[in-house]
């Protein structure tokens, strides 16, 4: 470690600022990297550039482990914080180990949550640079995504303004078609050498895009919990303005720009997965993509440095790519493909860490379905991190609140709360296991959990079908608290992966979801609303069919209903509508109201956060 | 040079990618930055710690020369690429020097005029990196600004739910003052140790803030031209996401956070600075800070990195700071005070060269009264650049529009045109020269341009108290074509100065307004305009009237009206506005309509770039 460990336990930037950070170039050489593989962003942060996986392509790849969790309380289980833990553990152990993590939003920092580094003494350091900008990508997805927003107002305006002659010759100056123009030539199935050889019909169909206002899908985004800009009139003022439509803002992690960022496998794939994004309609209802509008190519140009994997430390010292962070239930909630390819090769003989967002139910399924199948990677174990309290409140428990004082359930032993609520933690991993991937369960102990209690968790968690279920203690103890923790791991990591995704993608998109519904969330089958019903059916005509499903539903519960603890039968899943993220390559169905914009709470954490002006460093941060 | 020269003159691009960039430690050893001094960004960025100043706070300070310009013509006449035409010269006859330029806006990079790092041989590089994110700056000032906006609207709406009670129990949930809150009890002379000392009546003032949904002067930003947003309702859809008011984006090089970034000395001044913004007034008309929103500290934590400038360097290889880049009208328009504060002791012995935005009307008068006022820096030397195409123009040669061909006046000698439009040079150096400080002219030379043209503008200049007028080819020609003017800047730095402010500052806001507009834009008086005459009033009282102006006016005359060219006389200039910004420290009076928010054209240059998917370069970029 390179703090060293206080009881009791300081806050977690007081640890963070006692850490004695290693240079950045240290962990590069360590790693095998060299000045000229990465781009540095201050003394312990760099970027790591992507020929780095040619160099070391012929090396086998590290054991891939995904880190995800039971159904939490509002409150969290330590998904990261045990990510960290089991991280930190392996290093003390002599091993390779490379952790891999999503950026946090700067919505959450600022807004109720505070930071998402870890805590205690399992962290990403610096957590400053961790939690605020770091090196600028999620800032690059908001230019890039409003890029493509103010190109279709802007779009829409001019073409209400020129005629179709007028528009051709404004959109080819030169009397050329532009590179990118041949992509839409080709889908309209229109033959031309130049602007000229076209006729009056097909010189409008190709200039003239023709966005039905009414039916934009894509909303503009900013990095901000911002209540007020949900939804707003935008085109007020003068005809010069554009024309009125009602629009609104989501946060910058819904873009679907950072879902790309996080499912893209090279520049190529981001380039052509960019071009893909759909914004909306034109009035024949057919799709208008960023590729149309001809801005695929500078959004593209925005987002180039961004999709280098950014490497940071633990509080070991060990190697850690921070990189993207999509919402995960509008969209898939894992870091980076990029970032876990480089660290399978540079892990080579050790161990990569990664973690998925929410639940198992719903980060642990996309990571294999979504993730995986992109990415081709297979993984060798899946550590499941489970609290006492989460399955007490499973097990019929009162309901937990964040920001208010945690029943007296929670805090005394309560074998038969826990016992029945450790068929939560049963079904997440049956799921885990119809991967065909070893399952290792983390209880992440807190001072009030009793040996009975742990053991409980034990018992369950080994009937299931898990390998074991060790307390974890590296919130308080950081290495040293997950030991047992890593070494079940790795004796899982040892045993033969009969790895298989949940559903083929050459099946009706009706049935994908219903496996889903079935197989991981235990309902009995999918209700269908009318407008999912005419998803289906357009998107089945429009050939995104074949695209994997991404479950847009609560993290809170194994149903739709977030207030269904415990294991939830005898359900039908409704799903209210379905929506398409074509340049990510996925569908999102829709079980229920998604908020994609945050709001700032009547005390948001911004008003604890300052510089301390002597030292230069900040205080408040949680 | 670190490019070879080739004729004809390739893009602006294609120079900066022939570029054999030095790595940017090669450049810090140069100057005497170690790597403590820096935080790199990749090989050729750098950012440079302000405790640097310190350290070499004994050293003299270099000759400090500002760049400016005759009124230009809407193509603009090359202050930019002349500055660092300057600078590569002066590097070539063996001097230190440091060139400091503004960061540009992303909004034009992608919107109608393409990159601004200088052009053809005078350019700053990596090119790509200065258009385009750069470190972040642009993006921090974006996130600082919008969270403040976001604080705004968040607490009207829970002030809306929010008893005093609950209200003053939200924000001191331990029952004791946050450390920002003092400033706010001081501010409203309240005495008390802990909130519950607070009479109803006090606690109602100190917590309600009470801010007037309809005296809201904060508008959101994003750093690209998208007019849709210009004019927007927010606050739409329900109770939970505020009032539903009428608002607005403006691009975000206009923030007066940016504005703040570039004249904030130190991480201190910066702090107070961004605490004194003012967002509004309450309903009572009072003037609401970010630090009555308790925002401020987070605000400088999302800007602490920001402050330190950004090494980059010029064609020849010489260091270059590349910080701030606040908006020409309703700002002031210049790089940063850090940037210039750290070059003069970086350059000692040699020259630091500055740029000021728009013609020195405007960014040179503002230098003057605004940056040296707060930096106390003395400047040595003012460059005008002029170009003959401009000149022309000034004596009554025909519209010159952008996109548009040139029409042939200016393709020809017209010594008639050209001696006619030499007033407006004139007037320009007349400015300069009352700022006690000697002037040089830059004559940025085209092709067409003869040598009886340039000579006539020599003799102009002379006659209006120039040192001297120098045709200049550096766009061409790199370093060569700028040594003449190199001479003549040196040795007008070794003359004497006799620096004067244009107006005192504990003189009424009247006097200083008319005084600029008599001296330097020729008027012969203000109107002020009934909204002014308020303004004026409410300013005195709370005690604005000390700072000093920022006239919002603009560039492309002399005068109010961009139509008249030359040396308009005979005019009264009206004032139909002034609005404060006090963090910032200037008011600003409007002369016309400012637009804050460009947009984009009917071909927006994004359309031409690209990533280079088998070298990875950036195509199209101008």
């Amino acid at each position: 470690m390179i703090v060293d460990i206080k009881s009791p336990t300081p806050s977690d930037l007081e640890i963070a600022q006692a850490a004695r950070l290693r240079p950045i170039r240290d962990i590069m050489a360590e790693i095998g990297l060299t000045e000229d593989d990465v781009d540095l962003y201050g003394k312990y942060k760099a970027k790591v550039h992507l020929d780095v996986l040619q160099r070391f392509k012929d090396r086998p790849d590290a054991k891939y482990v995904d880190v995800t969790a039971i159904t939490p309380t509002p409150l969290g289980e330590g998904k990261t914080t045990t990510t960290c833990g089991l991280s930190q553990s392996l290093t003390y152990l002599g091993k390779t180990v490379f952790t891999c993590i999503r950026q946090p939003s700067q919505g959450p920092t600022f807004g109720i949550k505070g930071g998402a580094a870890g805590g205690g003494y399992s962290q990403i350091v610096p957590m400053e640079d961790f939690n605020l900008h770091l090196t600028g990508d999620i800032h690059a997805v908001s230019a890039a995504h409003n890029l493509l927003a103010a190109a279709v107002d802007a779009r829409i305006m001019h073409e209400d303004a020129l005629s179709d002659e007028k528009l051709a010759k404004a959109l080819c100056p030169d009397g050329k078609f532009a590179p990118w123009m041949h992509a839409r030539l080709n889908k309209l199935g229109i033959k031309a050498e130049t602007p000229a050889d076209l006729s009056p019909e097909d010189r409008r169909r190709m200039f003239r895009l023709d966005i039905d206002p009414y039916a934009i899908t894509l909303n503009r985004v900013v990095d901000i919990s911002d209540r007020a800009i949900r939804n707003i009139v935008l085109g007020l003022g003068t005809k010069d303005d554009g024309r009125p439509r009602q629009s609104g803002y989501d946060i910058s992690v819904a873009s679907e720009v950072m879902a790309i960022l996080a499912l893209a496998t090279d520049v190529r794939d981001l380039r052509e997965r960019i071009g893909r994004i759909v914004i909306g309609t034109d009035i024949n209802k057919n799709p208008v993509t960023a590729e149309d509008l001809g801005v695929a190519g500078a959004m593209t140009v925005l987002m180039k440095d961004a999709l280098m994997p950014n490497l940071m430390q633990t509080l070991s010292g060990g190697p850690a790519f921070v990189h993207a962070g999509p919402f995960a239930n509008i969209a898939h909630g894992n870091s980076s493909i990029v970032a876990d390819q480089l660290a399978l090769k540079l892990a080579s003989g050790g161990y990569v860490i990664t973690e998925s967002g929410f639940g198992a139910d719903c980060g642990m399924e996309k990571f294999m379905d979504i993730k995986c199948r992109i990415s081709g990677l297979v993984p060798n174990c899946v550590v499941i991190v489970a609290t006492v309290r989460a399955l007490k409140m499973h097990g019929g428990g009162p309901r937990v609140v964040a920001g208010v004082p945690l029943p007296q359930a929670y805090k005394e032993e309560n074998l038969e709360l826990l016992e029945k609520g450790t068929a939560n933690l049963a079904s997440h991993i049956r799921s885990a296991r119809k991967f065909g991937v070893p399952v290792v369960v983390a209880v992440n102990r807190f001072t009030a959990d009793t040996d009975k209690e742990i053991e409980a968790v034990r018992q369950a968690a080994i009937a299931a079908g898990a390998e074991g279920a060790y307390a974890c203690t590296h919130w308080a103890q950081g290495e040293l608290g997950t030991l047992e923790l890593a070494e079940a791991v790795m004796a899982a990591c040892e045993k033969p992966v009969d790895f298989k995704f949940l559903y083929p993608l050459d099946i009706p998109i009706k049935d994908k979801i219903e496996i889903i519904a079935k197989e991981i969330y235990g309902a009995d089958g999918v209700i269908f609303e009318a407008a999912a019903q005419a998803k289906i059916k357009l998107y089945t005509e429009l050939g995104y069919d074949k695209l994997p499903i991404n479950m847009a539903k609560t993290h809170l519960s194994l149903s739709h209903n977030a207030d269904w603890k415990g294991v939830p039968k005898g359900y039908m899943l409704p799903v209210r509508d379905i929506r398409a993220s074509v340049g990510a390559g996925f569908l999102y169905p829709l079980c229920g109201t998604m908020r994609t914009m945050p709001g700032l709470p009547s005390r948001p954490v911004f008003m604890d956060i300052d510089l301390d002006l002597e030292t230069g460093k900040v205080t408040g941060l949680s």
